[in-house]
Parts: C-alpha cells; structure tokens; sequence
C-alpha cells in the first residue's frame, strides 16, 4: 500500500475538538491491519535509514506506531510518559499548551548517553509535544537528529518549528490546508 | 532469546508503589532492542495460534505490545483507551480499582461485530482492569476468546479471575510469589 492508499483509511472528523477544526483520526487506520502494517513498516524504512539506534514514542498513541517501529527493526522502545507513571526517579518537562501547561517525564537511564534516538509521535500539529520531547530526550543524554510522524498537518507550522531545534523532520502523510 | 532471557530483563523495584510489594517494571525489557524483538515475537506466535483477527491493546503500556504484535501479524489494532481521548461516541465501562473507580472507554465501529479480539496487556495482576476490557469489547460486540500478557503475577489471582469470565490466559513470564 502506498501513502495515497493509506490516507483513504484516516478518519476525518469536522469540527472535533471544536469549531472549524478538521480531526484527523488515524485510529482507523490502526485498525485496518494491512493499512496499519503497511504504515509501520513504511515508517520503519525512514527510522532505518537515519541509522537510529533507539525510538522513542510520546504517550499515548506515539507509544502504537514507535512501538511497532522498533520492534520490527529490533530497535530499543523508550516511553516519554505523562507525569507519575514511572516507578524510577525521572527527569521531566513542563510546556505550554493552547489552555495551561502539560508535563512528559522520561527514564535517563532508558535513553542512554550518546544514543541516537529517533523520536516518534502519530500526529504532528504545532509542535509543542514534540519540542518538549525532544529537549527531555537531550537533557537525558540522547542523541536526537530526527523525527518522525504518521501524519502531518504542515500548516501549523510544527516542521518549522522542530527543524529550527536542528532535527530533521518526517512524515508519511501531509495535508495541506489540513 | 527464551522466556527464561526475558525474565532477565525485567527490573524489579522492591516497595514500590508501596511497602511490600515487588513491581515488575517491563520497561528495561522494552529498552533492550533484542529483547524487546524477541518478546513480540513470542507473543505474536500466541496470538496467531488463537485465531484472532484482531489485538486490542489496554492503555498506555499494553498499546505498546499490542500494536507491536498487530503489526508483525497485520491484524488490526484496536486502543482500549482511558476516558476523553476517542474522538468519537464510545462505549464505556466503569469499573473498581483498590482506591475508588476508574474508566475504560472503546469506539464499537473499531471493534466490529463478531470480529475474533484477542486483549493484551504488557502485565497481569488481580486482573481488574482486564476484565473490564473484556467486558467492554464484548458489550462492543467482540468475540474475545483469549487474553495475553507479557507478565503474569499468578498469586494474585488475576488468571483465574479471567477463566471465569470464559477466556483463555496465557502469559509469557509467570513471577510466582511475586
């Protein structure tokens, strides 16, 4: 299955979360299995190619599609979690969101000094998740050049945004004007 | 790499979350590439040998080896997900944890009448949260038959409990007396 064929199994839903915004739901997409199949091994091409030594996924829906990435890649899997889910001390970020502020942690000792990590997440928007990613992966020691994401919507501006914090950007599917 | 290999990788952090108890943190598995391979593997030949069409994964960790096997199997993946993060009308199911209750909410259209669900969890423990999965994607109209997970914690009774709901457990690592 190309890209093409895989976008036709995204949901989009208007109007959710509010008003005028386009949702683009890829939890059909998930549960298409040839479609879910083809979309990680198409991913895991990109992550190989980086020459990634570990992926990490954003809860919770990054955790789906890094998961299934490093698995088939034998790859190691690092969570970056949202607050208190870790039995370890962890390090952790606060970022602003639309309305206040979210926080992710991460396990140091999963990321490992000097490890090329390659950060993935289903949905890339304005980019705010990600950056806080990124920078946690960084201060955890990680080497983090790329990352990589299902769908993008470009004009939220969040490729700018990650590119200008020196990673390069990936995504199998773009919608414009989303 | 062996169950026994596996067991190997499994940090155990005593008194946590509180005095007493031993917890089975999955999560340095997951960070061992090979490891983290090796287990979705295994798993995945249990889940083909049960016939299903489908792996519905508990949020957060049980997405991370349920959609790992889904996509090594190309079977579809369907999210078990905590409440208020499915875009669209849901079917949910309250059910209680040892302090007050918590919520397990799934979209019917992803689970399809019928269709042959195996659940997976990356650990089972009393089994509550299992058997509110099962409940709900059976209410969503899922034939779920079997039930996996990565660890088993066989004293607390979470097996049985699932047997008796008419499901078939099986796990890759058993931590008797936990």
């Amino acid at each position: 299955m190309t890209p093409e064929d895989l976008k036709l199994l995204v949901r989009t839903i208007p109007d959710f979360p509010k008003p005028g915004i386009l949702f683009r739901d890829v939890t059909t997409l998930m549960g298409h299995g040839e479609g879910f199949a083809a979309a990680v091994a198409l991913m895991a091409d990109k992550v190989a190619a980086s020459g990634a030594e570990a992926v990490a996924g954003i809860e919770a829906r990054g955790f789906i599609f890094g998961a299934a990435i490093a698995a088939r890649l034998g790859l190691a899997f690092i969570p970056v979690r949202k607050p208190g889910k870790l039995p370890v001390p962890v390090l952790a970020i606060d970022y602003a969101l639309e309305y206040g502020t979210d926080t992710l942690e991460v396990d140091p000792g999963a990321v490992g000094e000097g490890r090329r990590v390659v950060l993935i997440d289903d949905l890339l928007a304005t980019g705010g998740t990600a950056l806080a990613a990124l920078e946690l992966l960084r201060r955890a020691g990680g080497t983090v050049s790329h990352a990589l994401f299902l769908v993008d919507l470009p004009d939220l501006g969040g490729a700018e945004r990650l590119q200008g914090a020196g990673i390069a950007v990936e995504a199998l599917l773009d919608y414009p004007g989303h």
